[in-house]
Parts: structure tokens; sequence; C-alpha cells
């Protein structure tokens, strides 16, 4: 298979249900392009091209049946295996072999995807980065996180889709800093069991792909949601209106994120759409604080057990996120919810009068080195809203690292939200 | 101690510490309960005394730190414990021992409670029942689910507080049939981590414990709330406005639960509170259907694992969940979530009009036959909602079981919901 590294998910499994190629020839041609890659990204944390081998082999005695049948897919080491080592990105679960799948994983095999290994997480889905770097760049760049493996294997072509989690901004940031697709859909679309907890008011399954479609076509083959079949925009009743959100965050927008912002909206404008600026309303400016606030308190909850038990395994980046979280007290999380509530519903209110919402993705262009995994300042209020996001890749910046934006739509709305970024998608292609 | 099973959480906190009874004095007479009533009520799923004795002598090794230093309580046994097998109520899971407490587990430990053991839960929290009684009645009656083993264990005075969870009606129904309280707090008040995923839209850590004070310092406690200072009512506000909701399912309510919330309204009317009639508007009308389907399409999401390679290990009543919750598709499942959301935004209204609502908490007193829990149908709306409850017994109806009522709160309006709460506790007990 020579296109392996730039096929999409729906073209091999074009090819697969044509049967000109077996599960098998995409698994090795998937093994042979990370072996190639993997000694300089350091996208996962455990492949065994033996039992890859194997899943393929089990699919092609099988009849084709699964919406993912034969698709080879990266699983973020967050997400429990039952057939592979669980480390959640911490030296505590280093020999960690869970009993059951987390429910995400379950339902992709049984869809039928081959699962080529488990993708490099932040120390539990936070700072503390892991040995992944950015496949692009010619020196070391983050490639973001939490989700950093997931991204870098889909940005160097090693698997067409893997998945990822976003609490903050693990989808949105490493899927800018790659260069690669980012879907964080509505907040509960698929399930969290076995996925080990951050922040359950936050925590959200998605995926990192190379194009909006895949993007769609493996959400909703999961969520059994007509995504994919609503995805051209004819299928959208009205003329697209954007508004573009600065955030309250815009001074910590850099030239190469303003300039980004600015393309999209042109080219959105050049597809028809029509365009306006929309501040968010109060209590909408305090999202970002009560992110944080949520996040820390939920964590020092959810890591009460390690929090007694293996305390020394920590780094000092996630013991000090834990200690924070202590901190606060329930008073103050409780309004931090109820901010939330009430920026729900006045957000709810703003898509009386948008479509989408397009917003910046990252601060700038990944940073150099491999010590910090950049800041998800512009995506900690999408997360706690739990509206769709999808990051579109807008090709390079002035830097040489790639850049986009994010798109937004409505709670439940991931299908117009997919089909507007489908559409910048297409029309920023037409550039090139 | 001869006061062991009728002491509150509170009390037995002050005796240790004013050092009059040992943290080992109380596990003692704890076990010295069990062991005479357990072979009768089958409340635990796991209990070995020995190990209830170190942990107790553990303590008394300690210095006197922590708000539950030394205090006794039931884990339900859909909770993960490192130190003691965990079934989820499911023989998949027979001989399961987790390498991790749940996160609430933890909390509650860090705290200082003593962990008397695992209360038995129905399979997976769902409907299929386990082997507990019902402490009351001349016959064998359900003690209600999912939470049985945990009610049980406390209306037999075995232990003055255990861990519940509820995602259709599982605290306050068996709370209601077991005459103790029950307490649910506003949803995502407590971590889920480690705890068996079942809905998570729905699933919601709470306690059942023998009065209302008590529910309020466990769970005030483990979240780090005011919630026991806020207790009376002098820290109210305003006068109590009551707002008595026989829901769309009151024809369902039999002549012992109308009876019940009559006498309710007028406890509470007696006390100072004013009272009215509220029909919560469209589209609450939808929520108790909403809850069905989101339940059943998230339980089938959250055990794809088990259905994968364990499907014969499921009860039939489980395996018909599961099977009708994967017909669900993703845009019936999304409807009834945007359902759900548009009446949060409604119910936040109502409860700008009155403080508190009354409702019925089951359809009648706990049926006769431990083959099934009883009907969750009074309780789905609330746990669809988030609103906190609290389930106040009100002695025994007409059959000779226990009957009482609900207070439903606005979202993380818990003290206010436990002020109420506790004001109908005392004013009933002034009848008797």
């Amino acid at each position: 298979m020579r296109d392996y590294a730039s096929a999409s998910l729906k073209q091999l499994a074009a090819s697969i249900a044509r049967r000109e190629v077996s599960v098998e020839d995409v698994a090795r041609a998937g093994i042979t392009h990370i072996e190639e890659y993997e000694p300089a990204v350091h996208a996962w944390q455990h492949f065994d091209p033996q039992h890859v081998i194997e899943q393929a082999r089990l699919l092609d005695a099988q009849p084709q049946q699964g919406l993912l049948y034969g698709l080879p897919i990266g699983v973020k080491d967050l997400m429990d295996t039952a057939d592979m080592p669980t480390t959640y990105g911490s030296p505590i679960y280093e020999n960690y072999r869970p009993i059951v799948d987390a429910a995400c994983v379950a339902a992709s095999r049984s869809a039928g995807a081959v699962l080529m290994g488990k993708t490099v997480t932040t120390e539990f889905a936070t700072f503390q980065p892991g040995p992944t770097r950015n496949p692009h760049g010619a020196t070391d760049h983050t490639p973001g996180g939490s989700s950093s493996g997931s991204a870098a294997a889909v940005a160097s072509g090693m698997v067409p889709a893997a998945f990822a989690t976003q609490t903050a901004g693990s989808i949105v940031r490493p899927a800018a800093y790659c260069g690669v697709v980012g879907y964080k859909p509505t907040f509960g679309t698929l399930p969290l069991a076995g996925i080990k907890s951050l922040s359950p008011s936050l925590d959200t399954v998605g995926v990192l792909t190379r194009n909006v479609a895949d993007a769609a076509f493996f959400i909703g083959a999961l969520a059994r949601l007509p995504l994919s079949a609503l995805l051209t925009l004819e299928a959208q009743p009205t003329r697209l209106r954007v508004g573009i959100c600065r955030t309250p965050n815009w001074d910590r927008a850099s030239a190469a994120t303003r300039a980004a912002i600015e393309q999209a909206a042109r080219l959105l404008e050049r597809a028809g759409a029509v365009l306006s600026d929309i501040d968010l309303p109060a209590p909408c400016g305090g999202l970002t604080d009560a992110q944080i606030r949520i996040m820390s308190y939920e964590a020092a909850a959810a890591f009460a057990p390690e929090a007694r038990t293996h305390a020394d395994g920590f780094s000092k980046a996630f013991a000090a996120v834990l200690a924070a979280g202590q901190a606060i007290d329930g008073c103050s999380y409780v309004a931090a919810q109820a901010l939330a509530a009430a920026s729900r519903q006045v957000a709810a209110g703003v898509f009386e009068n948008v479509d989408i919402l397009l917003a910046p993705s990252t601060e700038g262009e990944a940073p150099a080195g491999l010590n910090a995994t950049g800041d998800p300042i512009f995506n900690r209020m999408w997360s706690l809203l739990g509206n769709p996001c999808v990051h579109v890749p807008q090709g390079m910046g002035p830097g040489g690292m790639p850049i986009g934006v994010t798109l937004i739509g409505p709670r439940w709305g991931d299908a117009s939200t997919l089909a507007a970024a489908h559409l910048l998608e297409n029309t920023f292609a037409t550039l090139n």
C-alpha cells in the first residue's frame, strides 16, 4: 500500500470493502510506516506489531462487518485496554494491565477497528509531557498535550485516526500544533467508562484525524449519529452565519493566530458565509477561571486514592494541580458550576443569532522544546461550556509550524459544526 | 456500646472525640450488631470483622484527625475497594479485586472513616435484585434498589451511614422502602472515579443515614461544603415557600403516598411554610421518558466491553436494558439530552418562585417479595434534572411499611434542601 500515510479512513474502508487490500495489508502498511517514523516521533507508549497482525488476521477471517471494519486506529493511553498495558502516562501505573477495555475502545473493536497500539499521553492527561515530538519543524517542538501521541501519530501518517480526550485543551491544542483535525464532540457524546477520570464535568472523548470527513465518520459510527450524512452544507437550511469570537483572552493571541482567524473569516465569507463579531455576554467572561477551578477541584477528588498511597509517583506539576484543587472549598466549586450553567444558557442564546463561532485554537504555533505542552488558554471555556469544537488546520504559520482555527457550534449541534469545518477545510484547499 | 444501633454519626463522633469510646469499641459494637442481624437481612456482599478491627486499631494508634474519624460506614459494592472484593452485583465480577479505591471511598478513608464492608447492590445498579431483605415487615419485602444493602444496613442499625448511588431512583427508593434518610446531592457533587459507570449523565453518589443532619454532615465533609452549618432554617433568609409537585405520574401514587404528601404539606405549613401547587411547565413532562432513553443508551455504551466478552453473565433483565439502549439511535439520545437541558432551565425558573418542591418518593410502600425492587417512576425526572433530593421518612404507612416524601431543591441548593428536610423531620418528630 503506497498511499497508506495519506489515505483517509473512508478511502481505506472503501479499498477494504472492494477487497483491493486485506485488513492485514493495511495493518502491515501501518506497521511499516510506524517503524519508519517512530524513532523520531515517539508517538507510541505501546506498539506490538505481532498483536496488530493477529487482530488483522482475525478480521480477515470474518465477514466484513462493522462501520470501522479493518481500519487502523490509535488509542490514547489514558484508555483501558484489556490486551495492552495502560499507563495513563504515569509511573504509578507503569505495570498496569486492566481487565476490561474502556467502553469507547470496546465499541471501536465491535465496529471492526484494528488497534495499532497505545499513544502517548501526558501524565494523567495534564501537563507533564511524555517523550513525543512534533513531526513538524527542523528542531524539536512540543506536539501539545495531553493527546500528544495521538496527534503526532496522525500528523506523521502512522494512523488515519486516533482517539483523544479533552478536559482543558487536550484535543484542540495538539491538533493545532501538529496540523491535524481535532474534533471534540458535545460533552457526553461518547462514554467515559474505563478512561482515567480527571474532571468528570469536563472530560470528553474525541478524535484526531487527517480531515473533517474522517472525524465525522469515526465519531458518528461510534455514537450512532448521522454526522457523515450531514457533512455537506447542502443539508443545512440557511446561509452560514459565522460569529468571530476573539474571546476575553485575545491579548494572548499571537500575530500568527490573529492572521489565521482573519484568513478563516475571509475563506468562509468567500464560501458564502455572513460574518459578524461576537462578544460573549456576561457571565461568560468568567469561564476560563471557572474551568480552572472546576478542573482542579475535581482532579483533587478523582485522585484521592493515588494521593493517599502513591503521591511520591506524581510529577511536581501534577502534585501542584492536586494541591491547588485541594485548597478550593466546595462553595467556590459550586460557584464555578453555577457560572458555567448560566453561561451555557447565555451561549445557547448566542447560537440563535449565529450558526457557528470562529475562535483561536492556540496562542500561536507550537512552542519549541519538549519540556512543556503549551497553554490551553483558548480551549478551556469551550470545554466547560461543553459545545462541539473542531480544529481546522490552515497550513503553516510564519514560524514554519502548523496553524489553524477552532469552529464551535451549539451543544448537540455537532453535525452543523462539522459541516462548517468541512466547508472551511474545502475552501482552504482551493488556495493550494 | 449499648446505643450503637441508634446513635447518629455526629453522636458517635462526639463520643470518640471525648474519648468515651475508642474507634475499636465502636467498630466492635458495629460488628456485634451486624452479626446479629445479617443472617435475616443479607445487607452485606462482603464483611470481614477482622479487617474492620485492623482499620479501627490503626486509627486508634493515630492522632484523632479527619471529620469522619472513627465513624463506621457501609460502602456500596458498586464502588471499587483495593482491600475488599468488588462485584458490582454481577457474577461477571465475582472474583474481582480492584487495585485502586473509588475516589469517594479513598476520601472517606482519608477523613478517618472505618469501612465496615461492602453492601449489596443490584446487578450493575439496575434491576436484578440481590439477596437483601427489607428489615421491616412480618414477611419478606424488597428493600428497594439499587442501593439495597446500604438502605437495609442503615435501617437495621448496622451502620449509621452508607454510601449509595442513584441513576434512576437508587437512593431515594430504597430509603423510602426501608424508612431511612436518602440524600442524592446535586449531580456532580462527589467524584464517580472508581464507581462502575452505568449512565454518566445521571450517576450520582449520595448517602443513606438515620437522620438529615448526618446526611449533611457526611456529604459536607467529603465535598468540603458547609452543609451542616447551614442546616437550620435560621440560616435561611426567607419564609419557606414549598411547591407541592405531584408530577405527571401522580396517577401512579397510591393512597399511602398521597397521604404522605398531604401530611408533609401540613407539617411544613405548621412549621411556617407557605404552600402552593406546582405543575412543572413543558417540556418537563417528557423528563421521565427522556431519562429512560438516556439511561438505556448510555448503559449500552458503558457496557460495550462486557457485552463483547461476557454477555452470558448478564441477567435477562440487564440484557434487556442493554438491548433497548442499543436500539436507540444517537439522534433520539440527543433529543432526550436537549429536552433535559431545556427542562433544567425551566426548573431553574420554578425555583425563583418556590424554595423547595415536595414530591412523592415512590408509588407506595415497599412491595412484598424479593424478586423485584420496585419502580423508580417518581425519581427518574429529578435524577435527570440533577437537582438535590432528600427522602424524609414519615413513619409507617397503612400496610405497616415505611413511608415518606422527597424534597427537591434547586441545583447546587443542597444546603437549603437539607435545611427544609431537617425542618420536616423535626416537625414530624413532634407528632410522636
